[in-house]
């Protein structure tokens, strides 16, 4: 099983690395089914550690969740116009609802079993949301609502790459319903934080935040916020985003409401959602030549235990104490594996758990049970920790759950510095732009005067996009004077990039 | 917003009580999309402790989590016969991946992008995960293969009820792959067992188990064994399944391996699960004339802590003592909720926490804060348990979550007795059988010549079926010695009952 070819390196082919990590992982696999991809245990287990993070961060801030449909009428996704037209080209359509079998054709869809109206598989669902709110919003006294859900969604993409960009994708989308404005701003704002968060401390991954251009808000949304992150590669990844949809949604499904004054306003909106696009984020952003390097926050396997040994004799001790050593750390909560299987050399063993980013190694021989040591090594060099330790056992079990957190903390330091090295600020001439995105990549801030005409300019010459405006720490100072493109007066500071 | 209707009656129509629990207390409603249905906060809230609960247990027994897609070609599920015979009636057929606006026509599907084979949106995952499978099992030590996968599914169903039939559903679907058909059905035992131990202690809904006949069985298993509960109206809920597939599918998709003496064997598969079905055996288990009646196990409030004021300085008495007795309990691991609403009056409360079926009403006045004591209210009486106490503060914090537990117990003796008692045994006659069902309905324990024909007779002028073929310890004693239907030999005892 054990594959011994070399992955390609980073630098010779990002894209060929990124494909050969997520596979030899066992992160996600290719499925028949063109554009969809599975999620093996492995990534599914990181995916349910983001999970759980991610919901108790969203329930401490007051949300529920809940489940809706599938399935959406086609005439729901045509009352919001700017939605329709953001979405209408990507969508898979459930017409019929019946297979039969006719002699000398086989299984065949049956054309009785034919829908009246066709119903689409949710792209995203503010649409259906927003029309069951309605039904449950009276008064100002229903509000806010705050609602999250769980959920698989569909986009039909015609280029797809395993995780971040797949026909179906797992993901949440939070919706809210409140009755001011500005409690609709303040929610799109907090759960922008949210995610910035949770990419900071979990995925070690810290993003930039600002505010989408016109031409990459998301359709049907008056503002929209989104975490930048930046990859290996140079090129951003768009990470999470939150909407404001101000009352765009509630108008076209009547989501109204009785003020506390005696009057009737329509609901504001928000809607912000992640996907298992981070675990895509999470390998760009960690990953090295030997394969995938997990934070340890995320990490289903935390500590791995590689027990060495010839006779059978050997076998009976070091495994004894590699159990004694698990149970140990399992009890100060730290997951832990222990490998014992027969048929792999401890090489062989290594050399797997480095592919699949497993923080720290513990290795254990009849030795080190002699003298009461471990062997203590960490997937990945980051400043300030040592990579390989023999330690005694009592001080490398006590030391390990804080070990663990300072590797936390390198990663993400590492992951910051990186950032910013490849964060090029004060770019004033349309020349040295171009010349950054074609050449080393990375984010480019520099003036805008915000007309969509320079920006289309941008991307059509670089293939490089508005990130984002970024939020206000974010910002350079002093604030760029003209745009990068036409020379006119800036109206904002833009971060331009290539991006995934 | 409290609907202070009386609900309907069960003995009065037990179908339109069932409807009224489900909506009134906000655990679901009917969505715009034929036969989809909305699980609302409080419904799911229910359905992710029992999630949590189930998880735990299928971690426990070695099972990891994975993703599926959710297409799959037409042409998989052709490949089995029996599966295609069983699902072809009901799917949704993917057909087109775009739509376009059409001057005149607004928002049509675009039929340029019909798809070359159509794809069905998988109303159970057999033949994309046996694939996959395939893909990944090499040799022996590969094996066993132990998936869940959390997700929804969709059969198109003509007839649907909230909860209990629906087109889309969530659940979990288990799938193995072993070395041998021991082990296989070893594991389809052991899976069986997780689900009824899942319903008796979470659910407080005790099953009978046993094995469905030929024709109840799972299209393209070789075993189907089922957990089935007794509801108050005396129908049955198949309420979980696990599956012995045998090598059916391994066959189709190719799933073989290399065995440990060399040779090559096809896997041996299992597959098993419940659904959000279970949240309308729970309602229809433990309701009453008063509403939904929820398990503390699995209730997303376990005490609902409702103070009692007239002044703003008795509101503020009283709040500060509810604030303290909650963060006691929290700390007990109680989920617990203050009621503070201005706007609705104690008895209004009340009443609608008994409509939400939480476990314990804790009430607190300002009689009862100078007095150093609380008035705890169960949801329901339980044999063994007052219903309502006056209890000196730390006596009822300290005392309260033995009282959930034994509530809960109360819960699944009441239910286990219900079920007992309406439980037949021994009937010889079909005339007796039919009067049974006919009348006041539950379950018939008879013997069962083991023919279709007879199985059928009783399904045309009954409607019931054969529930389960009962395990040992349910069956009775002296076995049957006639088929109740034809008075031939008995080949088994033969559970009957009209079912949802």
């Amino acid at each position: 099983m054990a594959d011994e070819k070399a992955l390609t390196r980073r630098a010779d082919d990002f894209s060929a690395w990124y494909n050969e990590v997520v596979l030899r992982a066992e992160l996600a696999d290719y499925s028949p089914v063109r554009g969809s991809m599975v999620i093996r245990p492995y990534g599914y287990g990181i995916w349910e550690l983001m999970q759980r993070a991610l919901d108790d961060r969203f329930k401490a801030t007051g949300h529920v969740n809940a489940y809706f449909p599938l399935f959406i009428p086609q005439s729901f996704i045509a009352r919001e116009a700017q939605h329709v037209e953001g979405f209408a080209k990507e969508m898979a359509v459930v017409t019929h609802t019946r297979l039969k079998v006719v002699e000398g054709e086989g299984l065949v869809v049956d054309p009785e079993s034919k829908l009246e109206e066709p119903l689409i598989v949710r792209p995203t669902s503010e649409t259906i949301i927003y029309a069951m709110f309605a039904k449950w919003v009276r008064s100002y006294r229903d509000l806010p609502l705050l609602i999250n859900q769980w959920a698989n969604v569909v986009r039909w993409e015609m280029r797809t790459r395993l995780f971040l960009r797949t026909a179906e994708f797992l993901w949440q989308e939070g919706h809210t319903a409140h009755a001011t404005e500005a409690e609709a701003s303040e929610e799109a704002q907090r759960m922008l934080g949210v995610y910035r968060e949770f990419m900071e401390q979990w995925m070690a991954m810290p993003p930039v935040t600002g505010q989408k251009s016109e031409s990459e808000k998301f359709p049907g949304a008056v503002r929209t916020h989104a975490c930048e992150a930046l990859m290996q590669d140079n090129r951003a990844l768009q990470a999470g985003t939150s909407h404001m949809l101000g009352q765009n949604f509630s108008r076209q499904f009547d989501l109204r409401f009785q003020t506390e004054t005696g009057g009737e306003d329509y609901a504001w909106n928000t809607s912000w959602g992640v996907s298992t696009r981070l675990v895509g984020g999470l390998v760009m952003t960690h990953g090295d030549d030997a394969g995938l390097v997990v934070p340890p926050r995320l990490a289903p396997i935390q500590v791995v235990i590689v027990p060495i040994y010839r006779s059978d004799e050997e076998r009976a001790l070091v495994l004894a104490k590699a159990a004694q050593v698990a149970s140990a750390l399992r009890a100060a909560n730290v997951r832990v594996h222990v490998d014992d299987r027969d048929t792999l050399k401890p090489g062989a063993k290594f050399y797997e758990w480095e592919r699949k980013g497993v923080p720290v190694r513990v290795e254990i021989g009849p030795r080190d049970v002699a003298n009461g040591k471990l062997v203590v090594v960490l997937r990945t060099e980051v400043p300030g920790l040592a990579r390989k330790q023999v330690l005694a056992e009592q001080e490398a079990i006590a030391g390990l759950p804080a070990q663990l957190e300072a590797y936390q903390s390198g990663l993400r330091e590492q992951a910051l510095r990186r950032r910013e090295e490849n964060s090029h600020r004060g770019v004033e001439s349309y020349d040295a732009l171009r010349e950054i995105i074609e050449g080393p990549g990375g984010f480019v801030y520099a003036g805008w005067c915000g007309s969509a005409v320079c920006e289309e300019k941008v991307k059509a010459d670089t293939k490089a996009t508005i990130r984002v405006l970024p939020d206000e720490e974010f910002r350079s100072s002093p604030a760029p004077g003209r745009c990068v493109v036409c020379g006119g007066e800036a109206r904002a500071e833009a971060i331009w990039a290539r991006a995934y």
